[in-house]
């Protein structure tokens, strides 16, 4: 018989709705319990959402998030029950509340805020001062939040090596990037072996606003590695039996190190299962899953994210259906064929926009990708609107071409989508990518108008990258082979490319991902063999374009560095590089 | 003889212009040197402006921070100068260099790091552990950097009780809300004498993006009060001579506390100045001022904010003109009168854009005000884009007035700026306010369009006082009485008026202001007397309407909380409140 039967709730709770999120909370305590789990661990803040942001600034919110711990509590039976929720006090925390037999028996407090990037923990929680190792049915478990486990050194160390713990318990809202993932584990593995020490990992899952969580919650087990993974991107109930017979075999060793710590405030707390009720079947079908996730390539990783974050924004903001501009260019192709994935063709409205710029090819290819998805194309050509607007405006003007016109034409694009908006309550995608946000190469309004940008931090290559995984994926040339091998054009004046403004693609792309995700200045960059004036070019109009990005619509955080929360650059600012 | 002529640098410095700020630290250091001043204090992180924001998370930037410094430093005599600035060393540090005779003799590193409100700096900087008190010429003088002195029991305390220091010297970069002035005061005066201390606060001054600085700086005196306080708003170097006699002559007193604190670093620092050059006379000059900086009101320091945060936008933008829609409304009327005085009438360029729902009367009053504020205006009547935005979208629209015709309008106009923008330069200003804006009575990319939206922090009603203080300070009306006087419309529709769509401003504004400002929840409104039903439908849409302000130009700072680095709501949030 196991010593321990850990249930891992990797579950997708939404930011505000307190009380859809506890009786999300109470169905899977229940669950667990009815497979005879002895532990079940939710995800950090999953009572209120993460990341609540100012919402914690609102004393209502606070007090509302305890009343719900406290009814929660009462409601729970004879399982231990660690559930992330906001806590107030003379401070407020980031807590996690141990939950008993009706009773909230203790809480842990983060110690560790992250503060960085995405993160603005510090503006809302103070941190906890005080470490928690209890015990269940005679193991000791210690409980960690996120952050807490990120550095070596941490309450884990304390809890182990001070503590006793053999099981450490961490709850978790790890915002998705396409690198994170295996990051993750090899920190995870790595506290573990440290410790010696089990870890059980609970990630949360779902989307908010252009965060994606991306699940993949993990026991660790030190000697064997890995011995449970749960889907990534979905929720799951994950139940690991876990035996500590052969950590307790261990000659236990001295403490490494003394922390600095108040002594356990829960130190003595002993929890017992009254009854194990039998076990359900379903929680031993998880090897299966163990591999699916490990397989999951960045590419796959970047799929998942895009559609599970648009996803969520439309049903949590209570739209139904989408609608964007196809171009018969790529970026519009992938933001098309995204959309369907995550939402059916028939919440997919596609409109074709033609002006006298348009190519026949455009018209064509974008025809063919609307059949290949299945999705409606709405069809308004502009020179009508915009030879008004030539006409009002040519007094003024004093010339009859240049950017002038061709944002026109991109704003009365961004018209015709609100409009349908508007009149349909569809949610406008904005189909601009990374490359153009970067440089500015985007109209205010224009193209860039729209509630959500979806692909707004993928490069331009990377847009390539993932239209090829859609098509091999689908095994057909889902996105015509036309609109892959075409020259990239805005088709905004006669015979337009973009590399009659911009640099290739495949040369910008590297130098942007290294100024913007690594933070290389211009030195750097020269050092790394790019070329100093293409450098000095573009990292100059990314600077200058901040006030553009700053007005951008969210979208979903891919990389390491968005351009979003994790970006805080000044609009007025020098440019310090040149003196 | 005095004991100690203190210099206080009131300058404003540009974000990221390392080579400029470095010039202007110069010249006044050379300035005070001229006026006999024995110390010289400039604003927290002067060196690179203030809030620097993500440009710290540059390598680069930190180390060009510490070669500017240095720069600097080689060039100060004899004056004890000290200087914010970035420093970076294990950690990264908002730093005071104190310098002298072409050395940094020493730095101290902020403690406290506020991180609330606009405020990120625990995201950029590390916490100073230790204290500074130096001796200058037989003078305890200890450094603070902003927040360390806004709470009581700070390292003012530790330098005061422990280190003995007779003048602690406050290093800040505070931004403008128009109660803040008062509340400053009252701090710096309260840790005076608590200390007792003199206090030598300075303030910078100018705009930065979203925030003006309106300096006041200030000695204090914990006997005589202040007795000395610098312009509002505008540069300024102010001389003071501080006698500490009378303050040797008190008996010492033990110290109430001991706070934990490492040992001064530079407490046996030694500043003898060799010279004592003869003073120029525009030090004593300055009774005036203090004067002039007393009276400034909430309104007029209102005022002086929206027309230096909008002429510091513009000039660091490297913008000469701006260009805004004149509707016949008040909000535009003000906008415009505020960009006159900001920038000068030849700079400001008005387009009046006329359909067939705008009324006689706003054409008249349109011209009328143009004329009293002597600027040119374009008329652009926008009937005929209409119709062709019309034409177009009948078969999809399937109706024929709506919300979706109105937005059409508001774009249209939105449109014609940028292009005005786009051909000649011009920067657009948004002319919507805090009333409308809260409650999303606005158009994305219509009414909401521009660079800057300059009277986004003001409600309707402060935008009512805000002209009749105009008009009152100008003595004529500026502003005709027609345009304040007549009801509000939007003129989008036929005998449209706000009414018909918000609750009377008078109504609305004081519940925006207690949800916004005072972060009051809808019982807490409740019980302050307000109408239940009223407060939930105006709390509702303000919420539901965040997602237009997150794509919002950036504007000035009024309030305690505007919607900015200040506000950071979700998008995706369910109503907690009413479950």
């Amino acid at each position: 018989m196991p010593e321990l039967s850990i249930a891992l709730a990797q579950v997708n709770t939404a930011v505000g709705d307190l009380a859809g999120n506890s009786k999300k909370i109470l169905e899977y305590t229940d669950r667990a319990e009815r497979c005879g789990a002895d532990l079940v661990i939710f995800p950090e803040l999953c009572l209120t959402g993460y990341p609540p942001e100012d919402l914690v600034l609102k004393p209502e919110f606070v007090r509302m998030s305890m009343v719900s711990i406290m009814n929660i509590a009462g409601e729970v039976g004879d399982i231990v029950a660690i559930i992330g929720y906001v806590e107030g006090d003379s401070d407020t925390y980031n807590s996690a509340a141990v939950v008993n037999r009706g009773k909230l028996v203790c809480s842990y407090r983060k110690r560790f805020l992250p503060n960085y990037g995405v993160f603005d923990e510090k503006r809302y929680f103070g941190s906890g001062e005080r470490s928690l190792v209890m015990d269940i049915d005679g193991t000791k478990v210690g409980v960690t939040i996120c952050e807490d486990i990120w550095f070596p050194g941490g309450p884990l160390d304390e809890q182990v090596s001070w503590g006793g713990a053999e099981l450490v318990v961490n709850l978790s809202a790890s915002p998705f990037d396409r690198r994170k993932y295996v990051y993750r584990k090899e920190l995870v593995a790595a506290r573990s072996i440290d410790g010696p020490v089990f870890i059980a990992y609970v990630n949360t899952v779902g989307g908010q606003d252009e965060l994606v969580f991306d699940g993949g919650s993990c026991v660790h087990d030190p000697q064997r590695g890995f011995i449970a993974i749960a889907a990534r991107f979905r929720e799951e109930l994950l139940i690991c039996d876990v035996d500590f017979k052969y950590l307790r075999s261990r000659k236990m060793v001295e403490p490494r190190f003394r922390h600095v710590t108040e002594r356990c405030e829960c130190d003595d707390l002993q929890i017992q299962r009254l009854e194990r009720p039998e076990r359900e079947p379903e929680k031993r079908k998880r090897e299966a899953v163990k591999e699916r996730a490990d397989e999951l390539s960045d590419i796959e990783g970047t799929y998942e994210a895009l559609t599970i974050g648009l996803g969520e924004y439309v049903s949590k903001n209570g739209f139904e259906k989408v609608v964007l501009g196809l171009s018969g260019g790529i970026d519009s192709a992938l933001t098309a064929a995204l959309a369907v994935e995550a939402m059916g063709r028939s919440n997919v409205i596609c409109v074709f926009l033609p002006s006298k710029f348009t190519s026949e090819l455009s018209s064509t290819v974008a025809e063919k990708l609307a059949e290949n998805l299945g999705v409606r194309v709405i069809r308004i050509p502009i020179d009508n609107i915009f030879d008004s607007y030539f006409n009002s405006l040519m007094d003024e003007m004093q010339e009859e071409s240049g950017i002038v016109f061709e944002n026109i034409q991109a704003r009365i694009r961004g018209n015709l989508l609100m409009a349908l908006s508007n009149r349909f309550g569809w949610l406008v995608l904005a189909t601009g990518n990374k490359s153009e946000l970067s440089m500015g190469y985007c109209t205010l309004y224009g193209d860039m108008a729209g509630g959500f940008a979806l692909i707004k931090d993928l490069l331009k290559t990377q847009v390539y990258e993932l239209v090829e995984y859609m098509n091999e994926r689908d095994g057909s040339e889902l996105i015509p082979r036309e609109i892959i091998e075409r020259e990239p054009s805005a088709e905004l004046s006669e015979g337009q490319r973009d590399v009659d403004t911009l640099p290739p693609y495949e040369e910008l792309d590297p130098i942007l991902e290294a100024y913007i995700e690594d933070g290389l200045s211009v030195a750097d960059l020269v050092e790394e063999g790019f070329n100093a004036a293409l450098v000095e070019r573009i990292v100059t109009t990314v600077d200058a374009n901040e006030y553009k990005r700053r007005q951008a619509p969210i979208g979903v955080k891919i990389t390491s560095r968005a351009f979003g929360r994790d970006w805080r650059m000044p609009i007025s600012t020098a440019p310090f590089r040149s003196r």
